[in-house]
């Protein structure tokens, strides 16, 4: 047994929340090696099932829509399922009740907010900032939101972005976990920044929401978005979440005024009078059996303080460093990860030129990551369900299939 | 035993379509009168549970996500639902194959369509025309679709269309059956005149397609959506789809251009290039729990012609006026429907002054419609799984609660 391996036992041992991964469907038998169970570091891609979801959606299907039907819009709490699963959420992304609402996809939710945001911004303002490091879907909906407003979209990296600011700038795209290298941007100071300038800062917290603490109304975000499929394991392609500061809901100006944001949706007018609070970010017909799976999802962070994810998130990331600096020969890989912990999200990245072929042999050995084209291997490591057994695991098999 | 009882169950007997109700979870307890099955008249609203359903989604939940998770994407069939789905629903509304892509809610297809069509018809056409009777989401997302575009929105009933045509008109959105009346719009003569005009034709199907017959191609249909839960049955806010006609599919310029509608969405490039096809309407994370419900929800329409299920509405809806005719006090309710069959969808809307009091004791009594305010019952015949017998005994308690 090497110092590694007993170190994980010791770091497992204290762990508290080492109680919460039993509350996962990890275990089962899943067609990749049949001798030991697979070390899941693909969190951040598409989050584990939790224990409790398969038995709600059978009843979500079989006694709500197949029993109740029509009835449970109301008996089963359909209707008001985008507002109350946002205020499951706010929480982990340090917001107060009545600013989420869940509903859309990510790229449409990125669409709401940043025309929303351009028109509370004001005529004068004529540039949108992006985050020219972002997942390309923020990119490419910033191109259109710009287009549709009539504004200017100026890609920067977010180093960038306090010298780009100034009196033109609209508003301002960022991710705070960049998904490609993990780096964690400075939230606050860079919101600070483009409060300065008098623009409004939008944020994209896919890759941090259920890892890392965010805290939107501590730090005055204006608008924010993320995925639940991630972190959060909402399921594949589960609705995505707005969250509009209090503050300015009662000028957000939805860019897509479907019928569930209307101040009296069932009024069934021809003038649009949009509703106040939250709903004013919902669309259509909300997506049931999508949402109240991520409802039971959420379960699983009742009583789990975030500090305690970023805590073990942290340990983790450190721990699989140091497993693989002992275990893979130097060189063999660059880490595009930030050491630094007030940089680092909840990943690690590791470049190597043959990375597609390295991913490919570490998922049949039971070491599921991602392969990022062109030579990045990504490893998430979801504090709730990832121990650090399996973190010495996957550094030693990668150290083995890198050869 | 009365006439029309005699008459529903000989009608019932030669019914090609009563061996499709087994198919359906219908006769379960569902705290409704206890006495009797409910007689579910809603499914126009909220389609009734396929059998088929619960089991796939379980193992959507259980073997998918939770033993294969991210390795679905590929092996599962994830990626490609929206497409493969998307060619399920097209032989339902007269698509061939390749022109239909399902994702998102029928709200945010609109503002997808009616974006295309404006940016299609070029910078002359000013103009956006919108059914003024529609389901009010369509008139709020076209009044945004304008304002976004810089056109012009006006609205005009489905007859002042054509007069309303012009020189200036870039697109007209209509509804193929109006949600209230259950009127039915002729497709085939105003898409005509539409393109005569030299505008693009956009219809949304919400309450024809698994109805009646559509035609999409056969009448040049330029772009369509319709959602998936009403007579397709694909659960509570299931994903809806947008069709966009071959010939427009390279020139159709998404306002919504996602990362999953990229010509090659792994790529991860910062600059955007627009897939071909029908995935080009694709936008972000396609909602797979819900989708993969639908795509088992639509099995049951396997070897059903279309032209017989509008033969069986057209019989459901004929009897089901001539029960409330032989039962009904005459005047006690107005009929909003029309009698023509050219001009009928596949529900029945009686208004009466007390319309809100009248459903909610119908529905205490197992019948299952649904009320429009101020004034209108709403009954949805789904030919599908509602019989002669049920339609005989609506009209049968409908009589009795109107006292």
């Amino acid at each position: 047994m090497s110092e590694l391996t007993v170190r994980a036992e010791k770091l497992d041992a204290v762990d508290e929340l080492a109680v919460k991964r039993a509350e996962f469907v990890l275990d089962a038998a899943s067609g990749h090696a049949a001798d030991a169970a697979v070390v899941y570091l693909d969190g951040n891609s598409l989050g584990a099932l939790p224990a409790v979801v398969p038995g709600r959606v059978e009843d979500v299907v079989r006694r709500q829509w197949g029993e109740l039907r029509i009835r449970s819009w109301e008996e089963s709490g359909w209707w008001t399922a985008p507002e109350r699963i946002g205020d499951r959420i706010a929480p982990l992304v340090g917001a107060a009740p009545g600013q989420v609402v869940v509903g859309d996809s990510t790229s449409v939710n990125v669409f709401k907010a940043l025309v929303g945001a351009v028109r509370m911004a004001g005529d004068g303002r004529d540039e949108l900032l992006v985050d020219a490091t972002t997942f390309p879907t923020d990119g490419y909906i910033a191109q259109s939101a710009a287009r549709m407003t009539g504004r200017t979209l100026r890609p920067v990296t977010p180093a960038e972005v306090p010298g780009a600011l100034g009196d033109r700038t609209a508003a301002v795209l960022l991710n705070h976990v960049d998904y490609r290298t993990g780096r964690l941007h400075d939230l606050p100071a860079l919101t600070a920044a483009v409060h300065e300038a008098g623009a409004l800062a939008v944020w994209d917290l896919c890759h941090s929401a259920g890892a890392l603490p965010v805290g939107l109304d501590e730090h005055g975000v204006d608008l924010a978005v993320g995925c639940t499929y991630k972190y959060l394991n909402g399921g594949p392609g589960a609705p995505a979440y707005l969250y509009v500061r209090r503050e300015l809901q009662d000028r957000f100006d939805s860019p897509l005024p479907g019928w569930n944001s209307h101040a009296e949706p069932f009024g069934m007018r021809s003038g649009y009078e949009p509703a106040s609070g939250a709903p004013r970010g919902r669309v259509g017909t909300p997506d049931i059996l999508s949402m109240l799976a991520l409802e039971a999802a959420l379960e699983v962070w009742d009583g789990v303080p975030v500090e305690a994810v970023r805590a073990k998130s942290l340990a983790l990331t450190d721990f699989f460093l140091e497993c693989v600096a002992e275990y893979v020969p130097e060189g063999r890989v660059e880490c595009l990860t930030p050491v630094a912990h007030a940089e680092r999200g909840s990943q690690i990245a590791l470049r190597c030129d043959d990375a597609g072929e390295v991913m490919k042999r570490l998922i049949e050995r039971g070491v599921v990551g991602d392969f990022r084209a062109p030579d990045v291997l990504r490893f998430g490591f979801t504090p709730l369900y990832v121990g650090f057994a399996d973190v010495e695991r996957a550094a030693r098999v990668l150290a083995r299939t890198l050869g």
